[in-house]
């Protein structure tokens, strides 16, 4: 055996190797009082908050704000991050900021606050590239970020999309009725910022929203195609972020998983359970700690083209002013009929996420157990107002195929599938959901 | 409530924040023969590859010197890190390689060589300043890192030390015969790469001792004082790097716990099982990314003195030539009277840890488990060979005043335990270990 080369290790057949990384962490109720202090410390003097209009009613970010600038840092708070931005949306935050010099960025929000600032930070640190650029193929171009970003903090508002942790950003392709995103090591904040007193305000139906993200993220990257059932890479640098399930994004998704089947109800029900609200924000950085590693597949893949192709749905609790599906709604519509797609690939997974989700599997086996997470994910939502399907959003069956084809253009999450998905795959699964 | 402050979060009994980091990781059979690779993208155009003899007469840092090379990369290999590492040792070798022109370092080998590693890189990094100077309070002057280091990538050849995670090293004080550490994040590697095939070649004896080193770690850190028993901090600055048990050190200590009971045995019998191999590789890093953010307590703290103090002891399975406590065995010598002793303060979490190791605690309850976890310990020790206690080491009644008097030193650890601890306690402790 070659120890140096390691020899015996890579085999023509599948891969060896895990890659993980995680930003920073601070957590827990009142970590917000510590923003002045981490922009300091990271050397940051002026500062760009990204934040969006419903906070900014809400007084948060001028909270924020001010108590930086007691700290003698100067700050500029942009509150028009588009919920669900898109790649017009960013780039023209960042043109209209293109005259501000600041070493730091905030993103203050949920995913859509926190993408944004990503985005601007990304745009102003290199300009010269238009957003499309760097998307993901083949409806971007798929570029790598050329050189370091400026540290940006990220501060959740919501439970929900990890992107504190992520190195990626969701966005909408305006034209084209789509979204995608990118996905670069650079992307991930200098810091993920938690604190769970941030969300109270929360709307229920945004809770919930958000939770279902925080549930989709953990039960897929907990059943993804595991990084040892890829064929090998050829060089490291073809190695994605998204490397299928592993033994330490199995420990964040178990985790979360557990948290959402304990917390998920007690804080859609009552929005002051300090205790659920917690619970929930510790699951969506974990859950994000995991997929943002392992990635996610179908009802990821699904969610795109559901958000892409909305005509009219207004969603209860958010203040937008278009149509819009919100990104958890999205995903959980179809995560059931999803996870009876892919049961037979590792029915043991499957069995413990619902499990840890709180399903009783009492005489419940492999060979009977399909049902058992769809089951759960379904009386979670239930429980919660969730949706029971995409026709809730106003899809009926003439829209599958566009469904379908956009769901199709996600390869970058289907490869993370645990089978194969071909177009009439993804046509069962989306018509099995639509009206739940 | 002010969301901004989160004036009603913080109380003024307890700390309510929990800060959290990790290295990037990358792990697996073969990992070794992307170094070089790991290296480009850290922009390392010429590094000092640190190691240990042994090793080095292993053949194996010249071959991972070649394979970087070969990329184009200029190695210069330091083979002489001592094993257990002091001040002066680090000292002379950052002199004697002073004139080097690096931009980059490798530390290979077990937490001696990271640790070694860690060093050269603070001294070259910041000349004019003494080791001393960076050591513990009140061994040391305590003072901070003051800028940047270099990056490092640990490439542990043990399973041990979880050195390749934290943002310490351990170190022995010439002439004053204690132990003690350097904690600053800045020590953190920019990489820590783990290929299990690297730790095949270790003599049962290393293996073992190694091991018993990420056992501690975990129960210590699973049974450190919880974060939120804690006063709370007054300033930001003043929050330590071990911050006490929190959920996210818990989960990595529960999962060592679960692998080290699986796979210690194995691995220690049979050199070649290469699952073992791989869980204890994994053991060791979860572990450091546990202890390395919750901290450790009484074993650790009572290990620095039988580190320091031993007067002939030399251990089987270690090519060194001068007396020396195998750090791993010094930490497990007094540990199941040190879990005795903190049982009370949580019954639940040293059942716990016994269940993890693979204990059968049928018929135990919190009234009657004291000694659960001590004889899960005691057991698995002895099916591997290990110390029954300090006395093995050449310890003596007559040594405990020595003893207790260096522990106490550790006060960094000793804040660390959950119940307080009075010198009386430590000598039950080191007493009641001694032959086990
Ligand atoms: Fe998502
Ligand atoms: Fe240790």
């Amino acid at each position: 055996m070659d120890l140096a080369t390691g020899a015996n290790g890579g085999t023509a057949e599948g891969e060896t190797l895990i890659t993980w990384q995680a930003p920073p962490l601070k957590f827990g109720m009142g970590a917000t009082r510590e923003i002045a202090y981490e922009l300091s410390r990271a050397g940051v003097r002026s500062v760009l908050l990204v934040t969006d209009p419903t906070l900014a009613a809400l007084g948060l970010p001028a909270r924020v704000a001010k108590s930086i600038e007691q700290d003698g840092i100067a700050v500029t708070v942009f509150d028009r991050a588009l919920v669900e931005p898109t790649d017009a949306s960013c780039a023209e935050a960042a043109r209209e900021l293109a005259h501000l010099d600041v070493d730091g960025y905030i993103g203050l929000g949920g995913g859509s606050a926190i993408d944004t600032a990503k985005m601007i930070n990304l745009l102003h640190s290199h300009p010269g590239r238009a957003v499309r650029d760097y998307l993901n193929k083949p409806i971007g171009g798929g570029v790598s970020v050329p050189g370091p970003l400026k540290p940006l903090i990220a501060v959740p508002t919501t439970a929900g999309s990890g992107s504190e942790c992520t190195a990626m950003v969701a966005l909408g392709v305006t034209g084209l009725g789509v979204k995608t995103g990118i996905s670069d090591i650079r992307l991930r904040p200098a810091l993920a910022l938690v604190d769970p007193l941030n969300t109270v305000t929360l709307p229920a139906a945004v809770t919930a929203s958000s939770g279902y993200d925080v549930l989709t993220h953990a039960c897929e990257s907990y059943t993804a195609r595991p990084y040892d059932r890829r064929p090998a890479y050829r060089t490291p640098g073809e190695r994605p972020l998204y490397i299928g399930a592993n033994p330490i994004s199995d420990i964040w998704a178990e985790e979360a998983l557990r948290l959402v089947g304990r917390y998920l109800r007690r804080a859609v029900l009552n929005p002051h359970d300090l205790e659920a609200r917690a619970g929930m924000s510790r699951a969506a950085t974990f859950a994000g700690l995991g997929f943002g590693n392992a990635g996610t597949h179908i009802p990821h893949a699904c969610a795109y083209p559901i958000a892409g192709l909305v005509r009219e749905y207004r969603p209860p609790g958010y203040q937008v002013g278009h149509a819009m599906v919100p990104h958890g709604s999205a995903v959980v519509s179809t995560a059931a009929a999803a996870f009876a797609f892919t049961y037979p690939t590792a029915p043991e997974r499957h069995l413990r996420a619902a499990e840890l989700l709180g399903a009783n599997l009492a005489g419940v086996t492999a060979a009977n157990g399909a049902d058992a997470l769809p089951a759960a994910l379904t009386a979670l939502v239930a429980d919660t107002g969730g949706p029971a399907g995409p026709a809730e959003f106003g899809f009926t069956r003439q829209d599958l195929p566009a469904l379908v084809e956009g769901a199709l253009k996600q390869q970058r999450l289907l490869v993370c599938c645990p089978r194969d998905v071909a177009d009439h795959d993804l046509r069962r699964i989306l018509a099995a959901s639509l009206a739940g």
